[in-house]
């Protein structure tokens, strides 16, 4: 029934359940699964970490980008202990929710898995978490596990 | 994978299409399909109506009830047509996310369904929707459709 399944990613215990389900509905629907782990660039890490200010911002870019590389490629690896039989991995920079919801519009998505409560658990207090944001944004049936 | 799929159904064409995924996924996984419809306890429509006081309250709790078991009527019809095999129907009155939870976790539901958007729009734009507060209150996965 789904087609094509993203799963977003941030290294989170929550983000291991999401794969996991993610790759059972993979089986079941035959379908894809896309992997995306979001890093957020350092303008809008300077913003919200605001006594942060490197001599080089280039270079945390940089840092944040491999991190989500790491990320996304653990990922990979539960997606595949998990039974998944057709996915792949991206990783984009930005605001976490939106591009979430933008990436799996571009893709074609019928499904997105996120996790409850992902690594950025603070502002989700304060501001409303990922999972609450996908929810409202996305044009597809969204899953919260 | 789902063996107890919970839909939460309020009327609403959001609603409809919650019961058609519940539908799908419980055919995929041989589980049992439970559709629920929660009514609200005169108090607390009173408390949400602050101008409504009506002379008998039992009979507009009634009505209510009434009122509950055509929409759940209903939701059965669609859980037919959409080609479900095992489900059942449930009325209970209360405060609509936290009577969902409660009763999925009472019947061991593994996947709550809910629509994005139900008939109590307003109210999820002042408080926050009923989906975001299932979201947040189960412990099992929540699909908003």
């Amino acid at each position: 029934m789904f087609k094509s399944i993203l799963v977003a990613v941030d290294g989170s215990e929550g983000s291991k359940k999401a794969v996991e389900y993610g790759a059972q509905l993979q089986q079941m629907s035959e379908g894809e699964l896309l992997l995306l782990t979001v890093f957020r660039h350092h303008s809008l890490l300077e913003a919200s970490m605001s006594m942060v200010r490197p001599s080089d911002p280039q270079t945390l870019d940089d840092a944040m980008r491999d991190h989500a590389k790491e990320v996304v490629n653990e990922a990979k690896g539960w997606a595949r202990e998990a039974g998944a039989t057709n996915f792949r991995a991206f990783v984009k920079g930005g605001q976490p929710a939106r591009t979430i919801v933008k990436f799996g519009a571009e893709h074609g998505a019928d499904l997105i898995i996120v996790g409850s409560r992902g690594i950025g658990d603070l502002e989700g207090f304060l501001l409303g978490s990922v999972s609450h944001k996908v929810t409202s944004l996305a044009r597809c049936p969204v899953l919260v596990v």
